[in-house]
């Protein structure tokens, strides 16, 4: 099983820990130094070698850092997490409202008289160092580059990850990294650029057309790559590795350890494009003005999937959404009060896992019921583990790595008889949810245009929720893969082959959750007749199948087209999936599925 | 009668005016000169002591420019003036798509071996001018700040306007001058501010609760003010504009005139806030590094007007809708074929004129019928005037200045049978407009978030239209007023008071244009039973009324929530308009809003 129900914060030995990191900070004549819940290749998954804050503090939030000072240890931690941090952290630590505190005010609080905080180059970018340095403007706190000091004193840390990569092939990639290389070098060109330094992972792994297991949940090889303009790469990555990989790389790549990726870019022609986003302070610090900043060049090629990419997820949905119909069926013969969130998770996972290819689980699968499933980002444990009760809501959102794609859905299920208010918040996301997958838009919209059209049914009965409507997903790669995503935030236009997630919610805290999630891929929409034909438009193609649960729909709240959309797409679940499935979940998929 | 139906385009008086041009540039030793359509004030109309690209070029649109070098004069004009252009200006000048191709590049196109191109340094922001550098960048192309080589020429330029400012009463302002100067001036200390040059009329008119008649259309008095810290304002303005004002101005106010803007600018202390969008680049420099960029601190709080200013508002549109009222009845008694657009505009604009109110009209009426209605800035004249016949369209697009108010409406009207596909799109844009007029949305939604939500119906059958959803309109002020828009590059959040028009459209080209405009004005929404308690949310309130025509509506095509919506409003039209208006017109009123 991948997944893990643990509690794995022991707030006891935070205490021991923290005054061990400050002889470290005396040492080195210190005022304090930064604890990120990052890694060099700033992913959203560390591998145990890099977990220092929850090794720290015993936070294992997924977002989040401490600034350790001689007389104060902050935890910073976003609002997600305001509870589940008090309940992990000894009290040596202050958890400190983030970002509604910034780290640069805090840092003025707490050192009126100025110091030096030191910080690990490796685990920041340029970007967060200079904002907490322009807050830090006319005070007399520096911070400074150092050793990570966590390191020092972590004696039984576990060794950086060196799990063996493996050939992504060309059938599931579609094409070959040759072709990959020359054309984003050509970009390179274009742009003036000698090279790119690659370090994200996904990036570099999508580039050489690889894969690796150095994290959980993300199928990546951990490393670095420089991209020439001659379409060469040299990565950086341990060759142990790369085992039998030397036909598949060919002439073009070469392999070199790691460790001598900093004396390379000290050596190499500029300008380097390096990501403004990701990449550590210490690699521009190498690069020096020979740096040019921008975006990751494998960033929007990767985005945009090719037929090959879109037709391994969709296969992987179709195998995705049967085991998930296995386990609502069996979740529906249960009687309420009679299984737990734990059961469900466990369940869940045995469906996926049944045909054997399951290569992981893409995220922890949240299981939330009744009030649980209010907490957005709820992780089941042993001491969490609900019992789903007549008149609650599961929120379960959960989703699979497949060597042909990676999946992302969420189903809300009545457990019993819901209350009326839930079935009316529940109609009006899924009137969100169908108004996106429904869009059709002109070329050049971007995630924060039309975001609010999945919000709109909640907006009018003066409803809303704190997450943003969709992320990108990635083909057997991060299931949150950027830059495009329906939020607010993203100005990235959407192009064809874009997968992202259309998933609206609903959070009555205390109450209840709802959210129901497809992932959905960009397509040039057809023409239509009276159409503007000098106008490109681009709409939707549905990848996620799986009933979405009648019993929670008010169909008075949902225009006719809406349901017009629903009854076509239940069909569709039924077409798909119904061949897939066994005999009872036969039966249950067509009563799930028969129009409304 | 404020609009004139002439052709003031003369294309035969380019060529003298461009060669004797050329002779200065001759003597100024340069290479070329630009010639904006813009004054020191960077506004929507110009003087016409300040319309040199027309006296030059023959050109009358309302945005462009020329670039007028020895061998070449380039008139760069936007898709909306493609057509135009071509009928006003002579074989002398050559037409430029712009922005595609930008001035940049074609000033590297046509001086291949370098030279020097002057431009007056109050006609240009420093943005526009920096941003052609970069594009020079590589070449030997410099811009260089010299004398408006155009008004050395122009003998019989016409004196700078000096028309006399008003006072513009409390019970319109809502908030005295001292109240305001005291609220802005606090954001100056609060930002370290030593004071704010403040170049744009309409916001030191505002300011200082004056208008005045300087240029036609918004009704502002021109002239420069430097607000300080302490509230106090130093206003350049001709003395004479200022005549019987002394005691409205009070103490606080020192008045001197422009022509000291600079040189008092000069010795001024600093950090003094400019407007990064609109202070030329003279004024920029007379800072040099006491300049601080940002936005012009009347900006936002021009744009969320108070309690007055929409009661007066909402005065002026019940009163503009009643003439509009009075003409669309007689147009609906008219037959097929009998009237033409000019009389259109001239019985609208007697209607507005009855009670004496009107001011002004707050821009040229666009009345476009059949395929003149698909011109989106259309503005008929003695040459394009057509007769409104059986199956056309007619876009009317207009507004008015009232001392309580500035209105802005379109109303798209039947003349005899409509084709189906016409009202196949009317009822799509209308749908979009009803869509966006009943939204509610959380504090903090910007105008590019929420503009698709107006465009939705026409896009989900491959249409759309290329203007923005909405643009700020003022409190007896411009008709444009920024920055608050419903476009999808405006991310200014909207906030309580901001009026915004909401206006989509549809464009056939060669056939019919259709748009539906009302004002809207920002509310904060009122509770709902059910909703988030402690979410804040805003809504829009309606100003504009009056009937939207129902023949050329397919009631099948409009969701019950839309024609709910539709209905509400003709009764709210009927209500409001039908006691201003005559008993014929009253007659004609009630049909018009007689419910779907």
């Amino acid at each position: 099983m991948f997944q893990s129900f643990e509690v794995t914060a022991r707030p006891e030995q935070g205490p021991p820990r923290l005054a061990a990191l400050r002889k470290e900070l005396t040492a080195e004549e210190l005022d304090g130094f930064l604890v990120p819940r990052a890694d060099a290749h700033q992913g959203e998954y560390v591998a145990p070698h890099d977990d220092r804050l929850a090794w720290l503090t015993g936070f294992t939030g997924s977002a989040g850092f401490c600034a350790a000072l001689h007389n104060i240890a902050g935890v910073f931690v976003d609002g997600r997490y305001r509870t589940q941090v008090k309940a992990q952290v000894a009290s040596v630590f202050t958890p400190v409202p983030w970002p509604e505190m910034t780290l640069g005010a805090w840092l003025k609080d707490q050192l009126p008289d100025g110091g030096t905080v030191g910080f690990d180059p490796w685990l920041h970018t340029p970007g967060q160092i200079s904002q907490v340095e322009e807050a830090l403007s006319g005070s007399k706190i520096t911070l400074k580059p150092c050793d990570n000091l966590v390191d020092r004193i972590w004696t039984d840390q576990p060794a950086p990850p060196m799990n063996p990569a493996k050939i992504h092939p060309i059938e599931f990639a579609g094409e070959s990294h040759a072709a990959k290389r020359g054309r984003l070098a050509q970009g390179l060109t274009d742009n003036g650029h000698k090279a790119a330094a690659i370090t994200l992972p996904d990036s570099h792994n999508w580039l050489l057309n690889i894969r690796g297991s150095d994290i959980p949940r993300n199928p990546v090889a951990h490393g670095f790559a420089v991209l020439h303009d001659t379409g060469a790469v040299d990565l950086f990555m341990a060759p142990s590795k790369l085992t039998g990989m030397d036909e598949h790389l060919g002439d073009a790549v070469t392999i070199h350890t790691p460790e001598g990726f900093l004396s390379f870019l000290e050596a190499l022609e500029g300008p380097v494009l390096i990501d403004k986003q990701s990449v550590p302070v210490i690699v521009a610090q190498s690069l020096g003005d020979r740096a040019k900043w921008g975006d990751d060049p494998c960033a929007i090629p990767k985005a945009c999937k090719n037929e090959a990419e879109i037709a391994g997820s969709a296969q992987a949905h179709l195998r995705d959404g049967a085991a998930l119909c296995e386990l609502l069926a069996w979740l529906d013969a249960q009687a309420p009060g009679t299984i737990s969130e734990t059961q469900v998770v466990s369940q869940l996972e045995a469906a996926r896992r049944k045909d054997n290819a399951l290569q992981d689980i893409s995220f922890e699968t949240i299981a939330g019921t009744g009030p649980n499933g209010a907490i957005m980002h709820y992780r089941v444990t042993e001491d969490t583990d609900s019992t789903l009760k007549d008149g609650h809501l599961l929120v379960l959102d959960s989703g699979g790595q497949y060597l042909d794609g990676t999946t992302d859905i969420t189903r809300t299920v009545a457990i019993g008889t819901p209350p009326a208010e839930a079935r009316a918040a529940f109609t009006r996301v899924l009137a969100g949810m169908i108004a996106m997958s429904r869009l059709r838009w002109p070329e050049g919209i971007a995630g924060c245009h039309i975001e609010a059209i999945g919000r709109m049914p909640l907006w009018l009965a003066g409803q809303d929720f704190d997450h943003g409507l969709g992320h990108g997903v990635g083909a057997y790669l991060s299931v949150h893969e950027g830059p495009q995503r329906l939020s607010r935030i993203s100005n990235v236009a959407l192009k064809p082959g874009m997968i992202l997630s259309n998933e609206p919610g609903y959070y009555r805290e205390g109450a209840f959750g709802i959210r129901i999630e497809n992932l959905l891929v960009v397509r040039p929409a057809p023409a239509l007749p009276g159409g503007d034909n000098h106008r490109k438009m681009l709409n939707w193609e549905t990848l996620s199948f799986a009933p979405i649960d009648k019993r929670l729909i008010d169909p008075a709240l949902l225009d006719r087209d809406a349901l017009n959309w629903l009854n076509a797409y239940h069909a569709e679940v039924a077409e798909k999936i119904g061949p897939r499935v066994s005999p009872a979940t036969k039966l249950w998929l067509d009563a799930a599925t028969a129009p409304l």
